[in-house]
């Protein structure tokens, strides 16, 4: 049998539908972010950034750096081994005890990435309840979904953001029942905001459980950096909190957030954690000390919303097509692979500017786009050279503008 | 509903099963591994650790923390993104260049862990393969159960390391069906090692692929620490490597490496690689800079094995029911998950030695075990101090021996 013709023909298929994602080489230089070092081959030397989920720009903060460099001498690399098995640092430790303190619950549970994170807490916790229903946000995450499917439980999809559907669905569940209601605060490609206080009310009139994702909100929203329900008052009214230490925290690993109880039982039960090396001290060290910088500092947060609302204004003025949202994600419209592909080429090699084209399966297909993000370190002059360049492209390409 | 009983009854559940876990709190020391803090309020401040897969204490090699340190400076702490949307660091691209010459392959690819490799790997592979069967050996990791069953494909189970029992279900599947044999070198628990000759003769035969977990192997055997397959030189006889850097390597992360084909279209489909944010550039230097080292450095293999058997012959001539094997790793076999967990904890209240029980749902109820990982730098007088200290606890709690 040619398993390598199997292989070459699935990608010979992303090729013919112009959605081959080919990776971007780049070096970050820790002080200069958000220009790195261009080692794709195309386009110059140094290029600026415009699509980094390090949100704040904490992955250079000297805050972070020095802790990672001061735990890895003084506790090493690795961990050793799992949480379990000889992989339980001190420095792990500490980190749960300042997340679950940022949350405002009883505990927290690290994992190495948000991904498995949600995967494994969300397959989990179905499982302890019997005869349970997840109630999953439409436009929920790829690792939510995989965790809901892992779960083998019964699954009902409610319309983004649409609580009136929502609420339809769970009149039609009995009282009976185990109820969880799973969804994200800020949705990180449209950058949309769930409305956490109509859907816990929902919540709590039939007796469902909460999941939050906010992995596109912690550290970037709240007066301590706790995400969307820290900034509208809701985080006691979630039972599950899960957020990332790899996008505004500007580290890597994800975590979940909650009662004493519910961490004790994913620690105990869930095969993703319990079978996982445990995070190394330094990544743990350098973590908590962005997310204890984070609960203090307000200008990072502050100057994040005004860049973001900025940047928004300009390009709007330009007549660029932006889906405008509240949050701090400014993505622009393009709606065909092929070209999102081609602009962010155009951008990359003639302007030195890195936006990667945002294509089916992160996406719907007909809704590619650049997504931008600007961080408190892009300059007025850096939009401004943005906002040229995406001219030029959207002329070039004939892309649809649209009234200033 | 009252949710929180749930997860209070999973919790009892275990206490009633004595196998509810309690993570050791330590904190080690770069330099004196295997002489770490102990914060767990049991048993004295230093304790000698016994049961770590830092299998080489490359964890804390200064090679290792030079190049954690010095990329943490250079490029900073995070990824700042999944591959696809900014994360694709150059650190991270020579890593899965190292790896692929590791092992003699095209190409590899590099995920946040172990576990996420081999779950999103396997399932995503299968997927790709339509009508595909997978040959499971019986004893597989729970990272490689979880993918195959994510592959929603047929999966029958070979009886473990029983190479006629795999021939028997060859035979039984039509040619014209995709097959995939998983295995592992180096059997976690128990220490035995796959015939993996015996087994690509029979995919030669039947036309199967062959996907090999490394995890406890790479770094530790052949010439460049390629593994089991890299010693048994059977490297080139399989399909798909899967490895971790996470163990002898001594930072964190899994890969897998193969065919430039095979790894794009994993790269391409598989959700747990895509929706993940990428590997630091610090753990990726540091990682390859672990690899580069062991590929040239045989000392610290040499002295693993040495230490590995000294220790065995030690244990055995004590009379103590060592479970003997080829590998590195000395099982003491217990066979009670109380009577485990008692003889751990007498351990460290009382000789300073950190030995995790390991119960269900690790090993098989019945077979709970001290699973003991001498290393490099584990002296004669440690090894003769846990000798002393096993007899004693094995008296005092009216364990079986055997004769010497």
């Amino acid at each position: 049998m040619d398993y390598e013709a199997l292989f070459s023909q699935a990608v010979d298929r992303l090729h013919s539908e112009k959605r081959y994602r080919v990776f971007t080489e780049l070096a970050r230089n820790c002080g200069s972010f958000p220009v790195a070092d261009n080692h794709s081959g195309i386009g110059p030397a140094k290029i600026t950034m415009w699509c980094s989920n390090d949100y704040l720009a904490m992955g250079q903060n000297p805050v972070v750096i020095e802790a990672l460099q001061q735990a890895a001498k003084e506790f090493g690399a690795g961990a050793g081994g799992t949480r379990n098995i000889s992989g339980n640092s001190h420095a792990i430790v500490e980190l749960e005890r300042e997340l679950a303190d940022l949350h405002g619950k009883q505990a927290a549970l690290a994992f190495m990435s948000g991904y498995i994170a949600n995967q494994t807490s969300l397959s989990t916790i179905a499982k302890l309840m019997p005869g349970c229903v997840i109630l999953s946000d439409a436009d929920n995450h790829n690792s939510m979904i995989e965790g809901i499917r892992q779960a083998g439980c019964e699954r009902q999809i409610w319309r983004h953001n649409d609580v009136a559907h929502l609420e339809e669905l769970l009149q039609a569940i009995p009282a009976d029942r185990p109820k969880l209601i799973a969804f994200e605060s800020v949705y990180s490609m449209d950058g949309d905001i769930a409305p956490i206080h109509a859907i816990c009310d929902l919540a709590d009139k039939y007796d469902a459980m909460t999941y939050l994702d906010e992995v596109h909100a912690v550290g970037l929203y709240g007066n301590r950096g706790g995400g969307i329900a820290d900034r509208d008052d809701a985080m006691q009214r979630i039972h599950i909190i899960q957020g990332t230490l790899g996008k505004a925290f500007g580290v890597v690993g994800g975590y979940i957030a909650g009662s004493a109880k519910m961490i004790d039982a994913v620690r105990s039960y869930a095969p993703g954690f319990i079978f996982s090396t445990a995070m190394p001290p330094a990544i743990a060290a350098a973590a908590a000390a962005s997310v204890r910088y984070l609960k203090r500092s307000q200008v990072e947060r502050a100057r994040h919303q005004e860049r973001a609302a900025t940047l928004r204004r300009m390009l709007l003025a330009a007549g660029l097509p932006v889906l405008v949202n509240q949050s701090h994600i400014v993505p622009v419209m393009v709606g065909d692979a092929a070209l999102c592909k081609a602009a962010s080429d155009m951008l990359l090699a003639d302007h030195g500017i890195y936006i990667q084209p945002i294509n089916y399966p992160t996406v719907p297909r007909g809704t590619e786009r650049l997504r931008i993000t600007p961080t408190p370190v892009h300059t007025d002059a850096m939009m401004q050279a943005l906002t040229n360049a995406l001219l030029d492209v959207w002329q070039r390409l004939g892309l649809r503008r649209q009234a200033a």
